[in-house]
């Protein structure tokens, strides 16, 4: 009997829909027969949504991540003598990180081979804000990928099509049965994509509140936990940072003005809270490719690339290599920008308490920034601007937030949204956390 | 918006995976697009998963079988004057009431429009025992089935296309999707079909057993009383027989073996434990119906049936009108004959204390008596006889089953089968009671 009808795919569904625990080799077979469709979707649905509802084990996770893992390519950059680092974030709003760490880490020495996503739901994606970068091209192919990375040690691209294909197939899959919110299976997509980028360690950015697609902390915990302990089944070293998403991150959410808040934390200015998550993530970078031995250390040396320039420069590099407009870094008015702007102002005195962030990432997809169906065309040009924070004083008729728009149209739909989002307080709210914890390979909370 | 883009199937999914309880306008809109795939087959099998695991509320199970009814050809037999009764059972190992229930109702002046199956795993199938009588014909279109019903008050033919059409489709993808096992969705599937017969009442057999699809009398309780109330919830007269299926029903398992049995039955003769629960079902047909105001009655009523020959005489004309050979009946021995006989005997002494009636029913299979693949023709000719029963006396040497057969090889199968199936003890074990319980229309238990 061969392999591949070793097993019967009814059984196998039948087994997890009674709460029992799938073998690594039926996952394989139940893996590589949904992706070369051998096994029909209405199968992989069954499974899917019993999986959803039993959950899995750390074992079946992890096989699931192999196999899906295993269903593509599997880059190889092991000849490039350096540690290979990424980073992934669960998203969030004006959440922009990796386009500063991808340049720190490579000034650093290390190699960062980073495989992006687009904008989903409300929140905001690397390569949608790439392209605001004229001429920058995410869909190299591999040879390509390979030859920025040996060149300046960072590039940033879309996944391609033989890169986890069970992945995309699930996923697919997963949108129209109601079998997206599974941490096992967010896990599984997670880590099969990044894993397949042939890198020896992973920070995880799991963010939580408001803006986050995990709002409550607990379920942001379990995920992290979940991704740093497969990765450590298989055998790469991960870390998870629960960061707060319940306002945006820095003052920009958009595209090409994401890029220019970007620029300005290589340049050693930008946003207070952006610069001291990008230091943080990095230093967990350093210290996962050992180019550190400690977060401190590592943090410092990702400072001290950024005040020397050499961050800036090696962004500079990357965009260069791969087709982008390297004048429009040093002259960030050749970006697209919005014909309008507009502010939001606060109706009342008081203090920020709350912020529905969610909402306010929503605002920005209605005004063109994000898409509300697959096919939507981004406009890189439009945007927001966050003056206030949670804490902060408002009087009445002080601006919020101001948004950069190209429809008048959109625009109020966006204001209504944004006012509806702040809530004020009568007393000073207290700040939330930037970083609520680590969680490490052995999935234990520090 | 027209009510068949009212609702989104992926937010029905996301619903019932939350446990939470669909309207019936939602889950008629779930049925008809499944049906007709608007839905397509994933969607549907991730919503049956989710319905097995989280379960239906009643009223769900009744939109759900009102769905599925109305999803095809509903009968109207309203012009005939007498009313309409059927009996359903669950399916178990020599199960041969119908050939006899439908003759002996109809010789009572009720009408039996009896919508068969087929043989299922290791259980028989009314509609293959029919096919074992040269020239029956079970495939009758609706006005043929119409006009046997009006000539002789009984008709016994298999579900056409038009009927129940949300059922073939949904039956097909439980199937192969692990989903078959839900007591909801067998309710829905079993009511819908039977109701579809446009009858007045309904008398259901749900075995409970070794040899039944219900092992444990609380699944099978549970079950019956779903039915029970959805019947009531549909307006029709419903009660469930809760009857024992440790054993094989009567002496014969197989098709003509048991079509002979259902004649001696009808003559008088028979089995008592076959004859017993004839009578007993008979009697509640007739209750529901209105033909009787008690069981008693109803019990005396068929009894007198079978003794007067009335009741033969309707099978004779049954056979008549649907093409098969009457002569058969009064000469059994022109129905088909397996060309060997071979008995199976015990290895000692004992009383025979359980039987596995489960193997027993595979034993038949295994003869060519049922199907292993869907697409395997009948072997009508083979059987068995069954000569022990639980609590009886078996001596070293003695038979406990004589089979019928055409390959020595199946034979052989068969054998080992039946031989691992009883398991004898040193002291006589109490019998089975045949009829564990009843329930009527309100979900109670009698």
């Amino acid at each position: 009997m061969s392999e591949s009808t070793a097993f019967r795919a009814v059984d196998l569904i039948r087994k997890k829909r009674d709460g029992a625990e799938l073998s690594a080799a039926e996952i394989k077979y139940f893996v590589r027969g949904s992706t070369t469709g051998e096994i029909p979707d209405y199968q992989a649905a069954a499974w899917l949504m019993a999986a959803l509802i039993r959950g899995l084990t750390r074992a079946e996770t992890a096989a699931l991540t192999d196999a899906m893992l295993r269903s593509g390519e599997v880059l190889d950059f092991s000849d490039l003598s350096a540690k290979k680092v990424d980073k992934h974030s669960t998203g969030g709003v004006g959440d922009k990180t990796s386009l500063v760490l991808a340049p720190v880490i490579a000034a650093g020495g290390l190699v960062v081979p980073m495989i992006s996503g687009r904008g989903l739901g409300h929140t905001g994606g690397t390569l949608d804000k790439l392209e605001s970068i004229p001429g920058f091209n995410v869909n190299l192919p591999v040879s390509e990928f390979r030859r920025v990375l040996e060149k300046c040690g960072c590039s940033m691209i879309g996944q391609t099509a033989q890169i986890a294909p069970a992945d995309r197939k699930f996923y697919a899959l997963r949108d129209v049965t109601g079998t997206v919110e599974s941490p096992y299976l967010i896990c599984a997509s997670i880590m099969s994509k990044k894993l397949s980028e042939g890198i020896d360690g992973l920070v995880l950015d799991v963010k939580t509140g408001s803006g986050a697609f995990m709002k409550k902390e607990e379920d942001a915990v379990f995920l992290a936990s979940l991704m740093a302990e497969t990765g450590q089944r298989m055998g790469k070293s991960v870390v998870a940072l629960i960061t707060d998403m319940n306002q945006p991150l820095g003052r920009m959410a958009g595209n090409s003005v994401e890029v220019i808040e970007c620029v300005e934390v290589l340049r050693g200015e930008g946003p207070k809270d952006l610069r001291e998550l990008c230091l943080q993530l990095c230093a967990w970078m350093f210290v996962l490719g050992e180019r550190t031995t400690s977060v401190e250390e590592g943090k410092e040396l990702a400072a001290k690339l950024i005040a020397s320039g050499e961050a800036l420069e090696k962004f500079r590099e990357m965009v260069g290599l791969q087709g982008g407009d390297v004048g429009a870094i040093e002259d960030v008015t050749r970006l697209p920008k919005a014909k309008h702007k507009k502010d939001v102002v606060s109706s009342r005195d008081g203090y920020v308490g709350a912020v529905n962030c969610e909402a306010v990432g929503t605002a920005c997809v209605v005004l063109g920034g994000g898409r509300e169906k697959k096919e939507d065309a981004i406009d890189h040009a439009v945007g927001l601007e966050i003056h206030k924070r949670i804490g902060d004083r408002v009087a009445i008729g002080e601006p919020i937030c101001t948004m950069f728009y190209n429809s008048e149209d959109k625009a109020a739909q966006a204001q209504a949204l944004i006012e509806n989002s702040y809530h004020l307080s009568e007393t000073s709210a207290i700040q939330p956390t930037l970083i609520h914890r680590v969680i490490n390979n052995s999935g234990e909370t520090n």
